[in-house]
């Protein structure tokens, strides 16, 4: 019950099992067509995407050096610590960015960013960089408002939708996102391995002029194989093989309803652990991917105890909160009962580690949220 | 039979179906160790590998931006697309390349290399780019005695070894390798997904130096990290479970049978094709890995009637002699009677394609080189 590497479903562990075919013969050509189509329905999107061998971080830093130079101006929209990681990438490249940060716990203002572009007359702002669902504070940034509030300001709309996309609502061209970044391992249920980014039609005029250096992330290698069904690099074509399996089981249920499962996930797990007392780290905006929870106790002695004594692994904190914050992941391949299982382990340990509590409390909050689910009430 | 991806064994295909653990957790902790230790062994050296998700062209790259700055100058020695590629990414990042190319199908000269270094008396050389097995000619590169023919020259040595580590002797310490890049995909017998970067210390400390921009490739994000068994960014655990089982079954054959193994393939694939009236490319330093033969017949239509008719792939030519050449790989998990098997069908499939053929004179010419290694004669 971490927030990725989530858990990988049966049915696509099979798949990662696959014997390796020739990566420039026939039978990848028929995987790579099934696995682009079946990316653009969740990214919301009729171009063909561009999936590397890497992770998320690796998909961020490919946005940002096939978009823009060195010098660039940047403004980074920051609410926790994957915001700051884009940020830190982008300086590392040397754009000079104007980090925009907002507490950790809330969700980013898009007033804010409206007044920031309007006070760029001059249009010098050339990105904007945008986390989609922050998995250190288990906030989600309301997506489609930001790229409302970017107006006719022509900076590029760059979103980290790592742990977002699949189980959160993405919709690339009808929100006019010009780059979407996201990994293997979260809402598309496959292990680690693939990073994958979305360019819409500004973003890859963008890449044609970018001087950053590159070859590895260069979209432009890419995008001369996609006719031919063709990446420049050997892909790694087990995460495909997983990929279409696990885009063959979103299809199966629904994308509609597997935003619809994340939402009753993300409200039953606010459900119990409120019942239990315990505080969230957000404070609007919750992610339904992510739970983040101040904990009672200390959060390194409850997560061993949930993982020693009842089998439950969940997240410690991450950066400024990684001593007095735990988090639940909810992202992927989980179902409701996996989530009052959790919350039952996160009831013993409480107690266990001198918390008082009322054993089932916590599971009969988050098993009303789910009864009302199914009366049609929520 | 293609130079990578190679087939993978059924242990590791069934490791590639292990369920996700926490990368920040005890499991991987275990993980990390026993593929470190596995590595170190392979590599020939006491260090620790920067082990990345990405293909074997990432670790090319990371190797260059960790040791480089921009206008570094450089000595690429090229014999073949791999080499050429080392040169065009390190232009990329705005190194200053002298190319010093040999024909395809030679071997690189060790004097021609000590020449080049001793008339840089002032050591503007930084660094000297080889390849190991260069995949598209089938020749390997006498690295012990390139790396002698560097003598005192402060120029540190980066290695391509994606399609030799495993298959052919490399002893980074004693040697002096002060990079060596390889891939997952060939001689370690696991899918396409891992990039593995081995320094020495004079790289170390280059990196901590070098201006070139980097982030997701920082081998000192990964350095904080070896002590905790940790990596800066998700790692593709199911590659690492994988790599696990594909170092035990190294271990379990030992490295010199390997080394052995896939010398025996090259002499009976260099045999049977030379028996059918075959030209081989590489006319000297033969590699044990791949053998790039020119076909009598078209190509791309001897590929297909191997494939179609008989059910054994084979890859084709790269660059400029992609219209005349077509290669066997004979590297990673296979045994010399795959190779009489795909002599059998290369017979069969010439035949069809109009070519007078002795049916058998391949095999048996093969057969005879292992009869001969049975009987400790080669």
């Amino acid at each position: 019950m971490i927030p990725g590497p989530t858990h990988v479903p049966t049915r696509v562990l099979a798949a990662m099992a696959t014997p390796m075919v020739n990566h420039r013969g026939q039978e990848f050509t028929a995987l790579h067509g099934e696995v682009q189509a079946g990316l653009k329905r969740v990214f919301g999107t009729v171009g063909d995407l561009v999936i590397y061998p890497g992770s998320g971080t690796g998909g961020m830093e490919a946005a940002l050096v096939n978009l823009f130079s060195p010098g660039d101006r940047i403004l980074g929209v920051s609410i926790g610590a994957f915001g700051d990681r884009f940020v830190q990438i982008a300086r590392r490249f040397g754009l000079q960015v104007d980090a925009l940060e907002f507490d950790w716990g809330r969700a980013a203002d898009p007033g804010a960013i409206a007044e920031r572009l309007a006070a760029d007359g001059e249009h010098q702002i050339k990105g904007i960089l945008v986390t989609h669902n922050e998995t250190s504070t288990g906030v989600v940034n309301p997506l489609e408002a930001i790229a409302k509030a970017r107006g006719a300001h022509p900076a590029l709309l760059v979103v980290d939708a790592v742990s977002s996309l699949g189980a959160v609502e993405v919709r690339a061209d009808d929100w006019g996102l010009d780059a979407v970044v996201t990994g293997s391992q979260k809402a598309l249920m496959i292990p680690p391995g693939l990073a994958i980014l979305s360019l819409g039609p500004r973003a890859w005029a963008a890449a044609e002029k970018a001087t950053s250096p590159r070859f590895y992330w260069d979209v432009l290698a890419y995008k001369k194989g996609f006719a031919k069904a063709s990446t420049p690099y050997t892909p790694a074509l087990s995460q495909w093989f997983a990929l279409r399996e696990a885009l063959r089981m979103l299809e199966e249920e629904g994308l509609e309803n597997a935003y619809r499962r994340h939402r009753l996930l993300g409200e039953m797990t606010r459900a119990g652990a409120t019942a239990l007392g315990l505080e969230l780290l957000a404070t609007e905006q919750w992610s339904p991917a992510v739970t983040a929870l101040y904990s009672p106790v200390s959060p390194a002695a409850l997560r061993k105890r949930m993982r020693e004594d009842y089998g439950v692994v969940v997240a410690g904190g991450q950066g400024r909160v990684s001593e007095s914050v735990f988090r639940i992941g909810h992202v992927g391949c989980v179902e409701p009962l996996d989530l009052l299982a959790t919350l039952a382990a996160l009831e013993m340990s409480l107690s266990q580690e001198g918390r008082q509590v009322h054993l089932g409390e916590g599971v009969a909050a988050a098993q009303r949220v789910w009864m009302k689910e199914r009366s049609g009430e929520l």
